[in-house]
């Protein structure tokens, strides 16, 4: 993974990336949202190869977003959860299906939906918004120093 | 880019990261985002080198996110500007940049902040929700086929 030059701002999305950026790490993480936790099923349902999902479940548990626990308790087996921080990643996933089920299927159905659990709704579309709850466009937001 | 093997089911994460997912390409839209738009501004403020601007650039243009337009009426340079498909990305962007503000920090003062144009505020946190406007946690989503 290339790096901005170190001279340059730090920058949430540039270290975001750093940490979950890779396409195995992304797609790994999708497969944590759609409750996968054990090494054998990643490498099934993937098709990856096991050295490099064991590197990149292992960076992702060091950076904070997975952590390894027992399969059950006292258990020696241990999966992989996503961690508080790694849960939170949950709007930016939903956010890029919905914009790739948008985008990318050209006439083509999407082969899923996210729904509420509870009442198998489809959910609303990620938007961003106010503090008022205003919906926001791109050129209604902009970056200031702080 | 690595792919899903053929006979795995399409997804739009995988195809949305198809398109932009690589790093280079990320921070290039991260800049568009900000206001930026010609070839040699982004060149500046990015140290990257021309061949690889150009690749990402050109590949961003032909999948449908970035469009050539002229400078001004009847100019011949042209620079690049975000198409509807590239601006709805914009949510994705900002939920990552609060992910990255909120994590990746500890403890610094991040060195932006998303504010709405016209009030100078910071804006909500990006979150997902019901059609009735209830935040949805991981827990309270799931993906169903169609």
């Amino acid at each position: 993974m290339k790096r901005l030059p170190m001279n340059k701002q730090p920058c949430p999305i540039a270290r975001s990336l750093d940490i979950f950026g890779e396409w195995w790490s992304l797609i790994i993480l999708r497969e944590c949202f759609s409750g996968v936790t054990r090494f054998d099923d990643f490498q099934k349902t993937l098709g990856i190869s096991k050295n490099t999902l064991t590197a990149r479940l292992n960076k992702m548990v060091e950076r904070g977003i997975l952590k390894r626990v027992p399969i059950a308790p006292g258990a020696l087996r241990e999966h992989y959860k996503l961690t508080e921080m790694g849960k939170e990643l949950h709007t930016v996933f939903i956010a890029l299906r919905q914009w790739g089920d948008k985008w990318t299927f050209e006439g083509e159905t999407p082969p899923n939906a996210v729904v509420e659990r509870k009442s198998g709704r489809v959910v609303a579309p990620v938007v961003v918004r106010s503090l008022s709850g205003r919906v926001l466009k791109p050129r209604d937001t902009m970056l200031v120093k702080l």
